[in-house]
């Protein structure tokens, strides 16, 4: 079968690649009904996080199992299913306690940018649909696998609560999945930190009641300026640089709480600034799997439509153009259809 | 009067100053029931930290109201007062949102090691007790103002919760007044981390079930083991160097909390490792003020006693031996008679 394999800055391929198979009891076989590229892919193509070797790419992912292992027994070929980009067995205390992504059997999903994939500990990590869904659904099914769960957690480690002030750091796919989860946790206002046109557009119909375009220091400013000087209640950090970090540990007021799920790159946090920043600090890997039910049953009910974020939609030998188009910001977000 | 003055590093004198006037109408002046010496305070004095001259100590204080501003409304000469070490108007949104430690109008206490202090803020800071307190509790009340403040903070900000585990890093005055917090919070388990017996035996006293008195990674493996490997829900950092921050993040569970009031003193933390290690995280000066009036109830109707915390009474005049016995570990925490 084709699949999708980063050599090296730059360098993403669509080739021949093995089929998957089963290779634990506890493993699963997915037919995906379509695939997507990650804001988080990008670093590893734009060379700026190390790799061992030739990486098998994708871990955002929706389908139809084909097969499972003789130990699986929550689902069953035929089904339509979601995962969590993070493998958990749903069972250890860290996922008992909410947070999957710390699984004591965590694996990262790999390999998903590809018409089939193997879901290690099947059980824990995927949760089937009640019906099939209509084809329309598919992109926001597999927005529920990761970004649109990363954007959740994001508002919930940001301690979003009915009518409070959020704040969201970034206009990537995660970052409009951000205003899109305060909206839905209900937030009061919902500002939206975001320079081009097409996203702040977005960010509007998901649900963010001003737009700032200012960045860093300004944008600090203008966040000031419309909360009276007190700065917000929750802020979602949705991009990973020590810009946007201190963007949003700023932008929070005192006691407020800063919800990050950019993967820092190059982000150092002095103890005394913490300290007298005095702001809640919460992030980390999504436990998407903690919202998987909910956020399935939003979808299926077509009273969200995060599918929308995919604003390119390309076959998957030109996964290429998808990397292209969202390293040069020509896309927000690149679906992949099989 | 005399007071306390630090004129650099080792260099503590009690000397004749000049006593505190009214400055601006919503100062109070009061008289000392006793003040104290704060773990704080050793930065400092050890020449850990940058001074622009000699500096008048002390900022924890309870006493009589002699003498009010022409604005104050709530105070009045006569009654007993206990403050926080944080000025605040309990006006402006950050302190109507708890947080009157990062009040708009904030000042630090200062000069309380005296007879008799000014209070600025008088109205926003001072809370009065229902009654002239006995002399026995006079400790406690002390205490209230900025150890057992900080230790519920901590409690507080590490989200102790009825039944859950807590460790509690640090073994000084505010380490003891967090394991008394979280037990009077319900937390169901309470491992204080102290090397010394003094300190062990007061913190089970207070409500410790464990006590650990490893370090570092050694102390961590122990936390590890007490908790089946889980790790803690809820973290009090209560220290302030970059071992005992890497300690706490390390003995909490993922998705548990810490909560850190030991003021950062060459704390670097790595984004990424916050990331991956997935644990909130809140700190900052406390804000006293929130607590008092529950904490002052609890010490009036003696159901707390947290002025154990003091192991060394001396008079003022003596002062320099209470600042050289905390420095040498030979105290916990020394209380100042007028």
């Amino acid at each position: 079968m084709l699949g999708t394999v980063l050599y090296g800055k730059n360098d993403i391929r669509c080739e021949e690649v093995a089929e998957p198979k089963i290779l634990k009891p506890t493993d699963a076989i997915i037919k995906l009904a379509a695939s997507c590229v990650c804001g988080s892919d990008l670093w590893p193509y734009r060379g700026l996080q190390d790799m061992s070797g030739p990486q098998h790419m994708g871990h955002e992912y929706c389908g139809t199992v084909v097969e499972v292992g003789s130990a699986v027994k929550t689902v069953r070929p035929g089904q339509f299913v979601v995962g969590s980009f993070c493998l958990s067995d749903n069972t250890c205390p860290h996922c008992r306690y909410g947070f999957q992504s710390s699984c004591e059997h965590r694996e990262f999903m790999t390999g998903a940018q590809a018409p089939y994939a193997r879901v290690a500990l099947a059980d824990g990590t995927l949760v089937a649909t009640d019906t099939q869904p209509d084809d329309d659904l598919i992109p926001s099914l597999l927005a529920v696998s990761d970004v649109l769960g990363t954007g959740w957690y994001a508002a919930d480690a940001a301690r979003v609560q009915p009518g409070c002030t959020a704040v969201v750091v970034g206009d990537g796919a995660v970052g409009l999945m951000g205003v899109l989860s305060a909206s839905q946790m209900g937030a009061g206002r919902i500002i939206a930190m975001s320079r081009h046109k097409d996203r702040q557009a977005l960010a509007l119909e998901y649900g963010a009641t001003d737009i700032v375009s200012e960045r860093g220091d300004e944008g600090v400013a203008k966040i000031r300026e419309l909360t009276g000087g007190v700065g917000a209640d929750s802020v979602l950090e949705c991009v990973g640089t020590g810009e946007s970090m201190m963007q949003a540990l700023n932008a929070a007021r005192p006691g407020g709480s800063i919800g990050f799920v950019g993967v820092p790159h190059g982000v150092e946090l002095d103890g005394r600034m913490l300290f007298f920043q005095q702001k809640s600090l919460m992030g980390g890997p999504a436990p998407v799997r903690r919202f998987l039910p909910h956020l399935i049953d939003l979808v299926m009910t077509r009273r969200i439509n995060p599918g929308k974020v995919f604003d390119l939609e390309i076959p998957l030998r030109d996964v290429a153009e998808g990397y292209r188009a969202m390293d040069e910001r020509r896309a927000i977000k690149a679906m992949l259809r099989m």
